[in-house]
């Protein structure tokens, strides 16, 4: 049976994305309960300036407290080799950094052209590879950008190729903006592949803006990608706003993968009733997925102990 | 460039699983419209007693409409032979005739069972034949059952051959509960066109009830499948009621097409136009759909020309 791996990024890139912060006891009832249904990797946090981000300020709180428990690997979104620093302090397992494709997406995002943003990742992968953690990068806007359109394959399979030797371990091939369609997906994993290695993790970060994000994985699959990052119920994205993220519902990406017989470790029943902590801890806020209403087919168990 | 037919199926699956009745000239508007965005097959209703669907009770006038509409197939639904019978007076270029796989379901929709299913299958497709229409079998609830659970896939297999044997000239491949799954999809796809041959056109119809429509379309596109149902609006099915149709989505289904450079030959901004005639005259009907809210991608017109 294949094994995938379901990266849950809801408590960053969901909570960064929302107004209202989090209190620090609902964020470790989140990421306790969904150790607990199987989850194997949750991005807790980043490590950004708390006056920029005040929904992340307790990273280094919520680092320490999901390095206690046993079999979760413990990630945190850097922006740079300052927070690189705070991760390796921290102590987490791997640390990422998000390397724009669109230079005018990085330019204005983070002040920083693609050179400049190649230096900071050599010196955020330095710091990492010192305190020996694992160090990845995030090809942000890597299937298109809301502000220069498409972005050239040749382009992102230069720069993936770059941050490779800035010292990415893995290769994040992140669709920010929901624009990534099947076909391009298999297109630019198998090039970027090709051009890094196959021995080199490449893994997808999809979003559902436009309702692709499941085709998506599939097409991921095809190619061979065992690593999808995933954002319960969807958080911090709504669907029906142009612009925002739309994550991709970990709790339909988990219903997918398991009812393919592809093993993902992660009990769908308990993976639902984590929203119940989100639901409690930020009253109104939407949530996403149809698996939540429709509940899983009547021969699930059936199929994902195929 | 690969050509994709997507067959609308909203005016007959779409209005039949809805109470209110849509006005005759309403729904000559709606199939006009689609017609005119480059939709090449509809499928106008149903040939079922107005008593049981008084929403199905215009047919034979929907027929002589769409008739007149140069380049676009006409399809209804036939229940059984006296529905065939009905159809081909009316002059049909194709007609449908669903035949469940789980008999549990077969015998309470159409309190028939398989063999008793099979004759009258016989008797449409002679009826088809006399008259030169195309005669298609829908496999309804191909993928699992909401009453019987697992449908056995030899079955399926099984039957799939008796319905060609019964004069099928194509297979639909249905998912009428929302049960399929990717990896399913690619293994029954590939078992029916082993057993009753390529020269067969198989086709898929599925549904979105757990948002897995698209990631099926991605998997039967994979084993070479060209023609797709899909419902405008994703009318008539809630994905979010259990048991609902959740009809695949028109609208995602063509952007996801377009963008990945398959022809469908439907332009996506005059389809979406073509919401507001169903919101016209049906007022607060809930409709579904990502592109209609999220618009497409900045790059969608390179994509789509690619």
């Amino acid at each position: 049976m294949t094994e995938i791996l379901v990266s849950e990024v809801g408590p960053r890139d969901g909570l960064q994305s929302i107004d209202r912060v989090m209190p620090l006891e609902a964020k470790k009832r989140w990421i306790a309960a969904e150790a607990a249904a199987g989850v194997r990797e949750i991005e807790v946090g980043s490590f950004v300036p708390a006056a920029l981000l005040p929904q992340m300020a307790d990273t280094a709180e919520l680092v320490s407290f999901a390095k206690e428990i046993g079999g979760l690997a413990t990630v945190t979104l850097v922006p740079n080799a300052k927070g690189a620093q705070f991760a390796a302090e921290a102590g987490v397992d791997a640390m990422s950094i998000p390397f724009s494709m669109s230079e005018t997406h990085s330019i204005k995002n983070v002040r920083k052209d693609h050179p400049a943003m190649l230096e900071e990742i050599a010196a955020a992968s330095s710091i990492a590879r010192e305190a020996g953690i694992h160090f990845s990068v995030g090809l942000s806007t890597a299937f298109g950008c809301t502000m220069e359109g498409a972005v050239g394959e040749d382009q992102v399979v230069h720069l993936a190729e770059k941050a490779v030797e800035a010292g990415a371990q893995e290769l994040s091939l992140s669709d920010t903006t929901g624009y990534a369609d099947p076909a391009q997906v298999r297109r630019l994993v198998r090039r970027v592949r090709a051009a890094v290695g196959e021995d080199l993790l490449t893994t997808l970060h999809l979003h559902n803006t436009r309702g692709l994000g499941l085709a998506n994985v599939v097409a991921g699959l095809e190619e061979g990608i065992t690593t999808f990052d995933a954002s319960l119920g969807g958080l911090g994205g709504c669907p029906f706003a142009p612009g925002a993220s739309g994550n991709l519902v970990t709790e339909d990406l988990v219903l997918m993968l398991n009812s393919m017989g592809l093993k993902t470790g992660i009990d769908l029943e308990k993976l639902l009733d984590v929203r119940a902590i989100i639901e409690e801890a930020l009253p109104g806020e939407p949530l996403y997925g149809f698996t939540p209403d429709a509940g899983p087919m009547l021969d699930y168990a059936e199929r994902s102990a195929a």
